[in-house]
C-alpha cells in the first residue's frame, strides 16, 4: 500500500493583496515569517506520512517553477499543470489517472488531498490523524470510503462550510475517531452557525480528503461519469510524455465543479474524523490577525516596524523596508514588492474590488 | 554692478521622513510632484533676475553631486562645500569672501540669499519684489542697507519669525515698497500670533535677503568681528584651489550662530518689502497639505493611488508604486525608498522622533 499526497496549489488569492498576486499567489507568501511559504509547510506537514516521491502538486501552468522552488524535493513530473481552473473535481480527477499511470502494476495507493495554503499549528496531532485515516480506507471494507477531516469548531465561523455527524455518535465521545457524515452544509449565516456550535454534532469542513485510489475512482464513476469518460480517452497517455498535450486540448471541456457538490454530497459512504490541531485557512487578514502573535497593545508586527498609539492593528511589512505606524485602530498596513495597502481590518472583504480598481488606473 | 544669488542647501529635513532622509534631504525632493525638486524651482525662480553664473549654492560636502544634479547649469565650483554645519552666518561669510574672490576688479556687486526648500507660486510677483530689493540696495545711500523679505500674514502661523514694521508706515498702505524694520521678533505663541495679525503691521520672516556685498561685509565687520578676523586669515586662498583646504581647517572654529540673531538683530540699517507672492517654507506635512491640491473629499493624493473613504488625508506615494487606503480621516501616508509612514496628521511634529527610534532597531 503506497500513500500519496495530493496538494492542490492552483488557487490566486488577491485577498491578501499586496502579499499575494497573480504572480506570486497566496500559497508561496510567508504570511507569519516563519521562513516557510504556506505551500512549503504544506509539504513539510505531510512529509512524515507520505514519501517525498509521493506528492503530487496540481497548479496553474504560470506557477510550477515557483512550486518547485520552494519545494526543491519533487521532481518536475511531480507538479501537475492545469491549463485552467476548473475546480476541485477536475484538478483531482487529473491527479488521480496521473497516480494510476504511476502506479507499479498490482499495488494500491492511498490518497490524502489538501489544500497548499492552510495553517496547522500542531503537526503531531495532525500527522496522528492523517495516519488514522490512511488506516482506515486501507481497511478492505472501507475501501469506497470517502473521508473528510472536521474540525471541533472553537466559534460561530461564517466562513467555512461545515460537517454534520449524527447527533448520538458525539453522545459517545466528540473527537480522534471516524464517524459517519450526515450532512454536508455551506456557510452558513452569524444565527445559523451559533446553532451549529451549540448543537455540537458539526465541524468545520477542512477541505481535507483521505480515499484509497481505488475508491474515489469509483465514486467519480457513480456521479461524474462524463469527466470520467473525458479522461478515459486519454488513459495511454498519462504518465508519458503526452500527458500534458491530452491535458491542454482537454482540460477546458471538465464541468467546473468541486470535489464536493460533485462527489462528497453524492455518496453514500462519507466518513469524517472530527480533529483539534490548531488549523485555520487563514482566508482572511482578520484570521492572520486571530493567528499571529500580538504585541501589549493586540498588534500583529511583522517587519522592522516603530509602532506607537496603534492598537488591533496589522502591520505586514517586506524585508529591508522601514515603516513607522502611528495612530492606527483596528487597521491593516501592509507592503510587499512595490505594493502598499492601508485600510481598516473590517473593511478588508473589499480588498479584491480594490485591487481591480487600481488595475484600471 | 552684479546680481549675485546665494541659496543656502545645507538643511537635512527629517521632518519629510521618508521623502527627505539624511542622504536625501528635502531640497532635493519633488513634494508636489511637479517634476522639479525644491533646489530647481529655487534656481529658476531667480533666474529671470540673477544669471546662471551668479549662483552660489552652499550645501553640505556630502550633496555636491546631488546640487549639481539637480542644477546642472551650475560649474562645479559654483558649489561651495561646508564640512559641518554652522548656521548660516558663517555660511554667508564663507559666500561672500568667495563671491569678493571671483569679483572683477572695480565690480561691485548685489546679493539675494535664499533658502533652498521654499514654495512660491506668483513667481512674477516674487522677481518683481527681487528686482526691487536690488535696485534699493543698489543705491548710494543704502548701500549699508540688509533687506529682509516680508510675507503679508494670511493667519496666525506660529511657526514663523516675524518682522514688525512702525505702524505709521503701514497706515500709509501696506505692500510692496521697502520700509524700515522696528524689531524682528521670534516664532510667537498662538495668543501673540493673533495679535500681529490683527495688529496689521507684522510680516512673516521668508529668509530672503537682499543687500551689496560692501553692506553686508561692513555689518559682519561691525557685529562678528571674530569670524572676520577667522576668514581674513584665508583671504588670499579664497577664489583659488586652496579655498577647500582653508575652508574645512578653518569653518570648525567659526560661532554656530544665524545671520539674524549675529546681523540683523544688531543693525540699525535694516529693512523689508512686505510682500505677497504666495510663499511657505512647507516645513512641515501639514504646510504640505494646506499647499497642495485636494480631491472631493479634501485628501492631497500624489502617486498611482486608489482612496476609498478617506478625509482630508495626505498619501504620497513613489512614482512605479502601487497604493490603495481606504478608511483614513486626517491621516499622512508617505511611501519612499524602502521606507513607510502611516500616522495621524496632527502627531506630525514626532516623525523626527519614530525616526530616531526606527534607527535603534
Amino acid at each position: 500500500m503506497q500513500n500519496y499526497c495530493i496538494i492542490m496549489a492552483g488557487g490566486i488569492g488577491s485577498r491578501f493583496w499586496p502579499l499575494s498576486k497573480n504572480d506570486y499567489p497566496k500559497q508561496f507568501i510567508d504570511i507569519f515569517g516563519t521562513g516557510k511559504s504556506f505551500i512549503r509547510a504544506t509539504f513539510e506537514r505531510f512529509l512524515p506520512v507520505v514519501p517525498a516521491e509521493n506528492f503530487i502538486v496540481v497548479t496553474n501552468a504560470a506557477y510550477k517553477s515557483l512550486v518547485l522552488e520552494h519545494i526543491p524535493e519533487l521532481k518536475p513530473d511531480q507538479v501537475l499543470c492545469e491549463p485552467m481552473r476548473r475546480n476541485t473535481a477536475p484538478c483531482l480527477a487529473y491527479a488521480n489517472y496521473h497516480i494510476q499511470s504511476i502506479l507499479p502494476k498490482g499495488e494500491e495507493a492511498n490518497i490524502v488531498v489538501s489544500p497548499a495554503d492552510h495553517l496547522v499549528t500542531n503537526e503531531g496531532e495532525f500527522q496522528r490523524i492523517i495516519t488514522m485515516g490512511f488506516d482506515f480506507v486501507s481497511q478492505q471494507e472501507h475501501q469506497d470510503a470517502l473521508l473528510t477531516i472536521g474540525i471541533n469548531p472553537s466559534r460561530p465561523e461564517t466562513g467555512y462550510g461545515y460537517i454534520e455527524v449524527p447527533q448520538e455518535i458525539i453522545a459517545q465521545g466528540k473527537t480522534s475517531r471516524v464517524v459517519n457524515v450526515a450532512n454536508f452544509k455551506e456557510k452558513p449565516n452569524l444565527e445559523k452557525a451559533k446553532e451549529f456550535l451549540a448543537a455540537g454534532n458539526f465541524f468545520w469542513n477542512s477541505g481535507i480528503f483521505i480515499w484509497s485510489l481505488k475508491g474515489i475512482q469509483q465514486a467519480f464513476c457513480n456521479f461524474l461519469p462524463d469527466m470520467v469518460a473525458l479522461f478515459d480517452q486519454g488513459r495511454d497517455k498519462f504518465g508519458t510524455e503526452e500527458e500534458q498535450q491530452f491535458i491542454n486540448d482537454h482540460f477546458a471541456q471538465c464541468e467546473n465543479i468541486s470535489i464536493d457538490y460533485g462527489v462528497m454530497e453524492r455518496s453514500q459512504s462519507r466518513y469524517t474524523i472530527p480533529a483539534d490541531f490548531g488549523w485555520s485557512d487563514i482566508g482572511t487578514w482578520g484570521s492572520f490577525y486571530t493567528h499571529a502573535e500580538h504585541d501589549a497593545n493586540g498588534n500583529a508586527l511583522l517587519g522592522k516596524i516603530v509602532v506607537n498609539e496603534c492598537q488591533n492593528s496589522v502591520v505586514n511589512i517586506e524585508e529591508g523596508t522601514d515603516c513607522i505606524v502611528q495612530g492606527m485602530d483596528h487597521c491593516l498596513v501592509a507592503y510587499r514588492n512595490r505594493s502598499l495597502l492601508v485600510c481598516k481590518l473590517d473593511d478588508e472583504q473589499r480588498i479584491k474590488e480594490w485591487v481591480e480598481e487600481l488595475g484600471k488606473k
